[in-house]
């Protein structure tokens, strides 16, 4: 049986009404947490009813009675991250609380802030008493840090210097959301629990590997954030890397535990940035938040090698940019090409293995097949699986998942210091170049100039 | 331009009917073939117009305008096989007819006969001077042989030999309907035009192999016949061991003309038979036809190995039978198991490569992918690619594919004398075994005994 007190940091924000409260209200509707107290905090002076009522809309088919369970069991106050009598307070609250609903105080504490306060908030809630350095174990005190982890390395090690003098790397759950969605989940269970993948899986056999993150919408009223990150901290150093590292890893020693971050980590390690073209949408500038001389990439494409004995020779091309044609996120595998044993009828194209992300949730392969009648031609041809199909519209959402994860302790999906710290590596690498950054209208596949990231194959991208 | 004269021995018989004639007719609808004519012969005394109008029932969307053109085009004789003079008349009608209709003499000889009169029908062909060994190009003459091609090793040696007399082999047509089916054609397509197969295509992947032609009717009023022949010599003789040599074959110097009957040739040679489990439906003994002492098999199971490094230690199983719960026809392509790496749930199956021939024509790869949700749970699932849906139900049959390759001289998916002779050598050890024929109920999986089939594992018989 599972117990959880969800002390949520930034309670009345975006994430909390979008993501956390909708996540708690599914783990009590689906009894993943049998027993729980709701505790947020934040700067504004709301009540428990007012915080959690901005959830319901997000949550589809509400069941009253689960939503009752949230609402008696849901505490708010207001909350200074800098005010240490305020982490005292919620010291005895928490006590309080968990007597009332006989918890015995396994707690998730949610930093749902700007990534500013971490370290902070950090500290106090040591200097409270409220945690406790090693609480792995049941009463356990975990923690869950948003992205942006830091926005370079020297800042990225900081909060975790500071995060490791209050709490073991086994308490600390840093939330790449991507990591929680199910094809991203599905990257390396397919890849390891199927003999017709592993022995492809290597530059004997894959020519090019290409992920791409398209989004349809601008940055939308989000100027002062995007001008601080730009789109290869703010999806590159996550999302796509940990993609990157999701195909590229060698193969853990159990696809569990702290052993798919070793081997995330390591390949992380390996990975060189070859070279970046950016781009900023037409209009960008005149968002609100931003100035006439912004320089920020709202698009970026980048050539990326992983140097070692499996990945030699075979590029690693990410996408990713605002006001793009369409909403995606996929990775496409792109074999090599056959000896062609055909006289006059080769395949046009090689095979290609796409994990779409987004918008649907399937992986499919494309092949070869005969064009029928008395013939030796071939055409490509699509085999597909599609997730949502078999599995129904029912898969849990990132946010169950992964909240869920964090109550049962298994931080396989949650990024690890050094997962942190190497991406963060290369993001400064390829930031330090200061790369022009070239303008393209929206709606548009990017700027022109994305025929320049390779000087030796031009690439072809997949839509 | 492609021009025939397609001259049927045997024109009022069944295949005559329900195939050949549908299948000129589909030629000349689609102008595979622009000139042509179609002369008949055989022992019934019928018209011209009454030996095509059988056929009519086996057409769909007749066109008549087109079916006018056959009946304007078509001559019928009776005809004894036995008789030189028939075969000196046959000789001048044709000349009259290609005459008439401008033809210039590219003659396709179609022996819808029983294969007893095979010999005779070829050296009469060449005493009444009707044919011209080595006419492989324009005029051409090519002679085309139905199965059964003997009865044993010695008898299908015969008549090779005896046709050797008057043709050499590129004038030599052994049809096995089954190469002329869409997905038997796709075998060695798909095999080496995509990247993602051929690495895997070995003993380090490769489990095992099932090849499987089920039937749902009995024998039907060819008892005759059947006594004659068994499952072993009307199935796996011809249908089964050419799958079996398209899965198997090494990569022929090229995918077309003789390669790849060099490449089948090569490695029926290096076919052995294991073990085999016969059956007999309950009920066969009542056939008419029939004896009550009958021991003949409808049914047979068989294990074979391929003795060269690419497939030691890879079982092939083969399974046909008369009565059985299904009408199906398809390959599959076992591969061994992952290591597991996952503490604890293991893939409860292995990956799967199904090409099915019928009932629907395409295939399907059976993979792992994740469970949703937290967890690290793997199921089996599948990918399809459905040849039908993606090309539509117009697809060409296979006699249409057969006589179109004829006219094209492509002689790819004909049997070679090879071929047929390392086919029967293979039927004629199994049958040498004489094996007990176990009794089976019609509409069961076959006999009990099938479990005996191999010593060393339980084959699991995929449907």
């Amino acid at each position: 049986m599972h117990e959880c007190t969800f002390v949520i940091l930034g309670a009345t924000g975006d994430l909390a009404k979008r993501k956390l409260i909708p996540a708690i209200y599914k783990l009590v509707r689906d009894k993943k947490v049998e027993k729980f107290a709701i505790v947020g905090v934040g700067l504004e002076d709301v009540s428990a009813a007012e915080m959690l009522a901005p959830a319901k809309q997000y949550i589809k088919k509400l069941d009253e009675g689960v939503w009752a369970q949230l609402a008696q069991r849901a505490t708010y106050f207001s909350f200074d991250f800098y005010e240490p009598d305020h982490f005292i307070r919620l010291r005895n609250e928490l006590e309080k609380i968990e007597g009332q609903h006989e918890l015995s105080g396994d707690r998730m504490f949610y930093l749902a802030t700007m990534p500013e306060h971490f370290a902070t908030i950090t500290q106090q809630l040591a200097a409270a008493q409220i945690v406790k350095k090693g609480a792995t174990t049941k009463p356990w005190s975990r923690i869950v840090y948003e992205k942006p982890f830091g926005h370079d390395l020297p800042s990225a090690r900081a909060i975790n210097e500071s995060i490791a003098k209050v709490f073991t790397e086994e308490q600390v759950y840093r939330i790449d959301h991507y990591l929680g969605k199910e094809l991203v989940g599905n990257i390396s269970l397919i890849r390891f629990t199927n003999r017709v993948l592993e022995p492809l899986w290597n530059n004997e056999n894959i020519e090019s590997v290409q992920i791409v993150l398209s989004e349809k919408i601008g940055i939308e009223n989000r100027g002062v954030f995007y001008e601080k990150a730009g789109a290869i901290r703010d999806m590159v150093q996550s999302h796509m890397l940990q993609m990157v590292a999701l195909v590229a890893m060698e193969a853990p020693k159990e696809l569990s535990g702290h052993h798919i971050r070793d081997a995330k980590a390591a390949v992380l390690d390996k990975i060189k940035a070859q070279s970046v073209v950016l781009g900023q949408y037409d209009g960008y500038k005149d968002e609100d938040g931003v100035g006439l001389s912004s320089n920020t990439e709202t698009f970026a494409a980048i050539k990326l090698t992983v140097e070692n004995s499996r990945w030699k020779g075979v590029p690693f091309y990410l996408k990713t940019g605002k006001f793009l044609p369409e909403k995606k996120t996929a990775i496409y595998i792109k074999f090599k090409p056959v000896k062609c044993l055909l006289s006059n009828a080769c395949p046009s194209d090689t095979n290609y293995l796409t994990i779409e992300v987004f918008p649907e949730a399937g992986f499919y392969l494309e092949l070869n097949a005969k064009v029928p009648g008395a013939t030796q031609e071939v055409v490509p041809v699509k085999m597909e699986f599609c997730h949502s199909c078999l599995f129904g519209p029912n898969t849990p959402e990132a946010y169950e998942t992964l909240l869920h994860d964090v109550i049962r302790g298994d931080q396989s999906v949650f990024v690890r210091s050094d997962e942190i710290e190497d991406s963060w590596k290369i993001v400064d690498e390829i930031k330090s170049w200061n790369t022009k950054v070239y303008p393209y209208k929206p709606g548009t596949k990017g700027p022109d100039a994305l025929d320049l990231l390779d000087d030796e194959v031009k690439v072809r991208w997949r839509s």
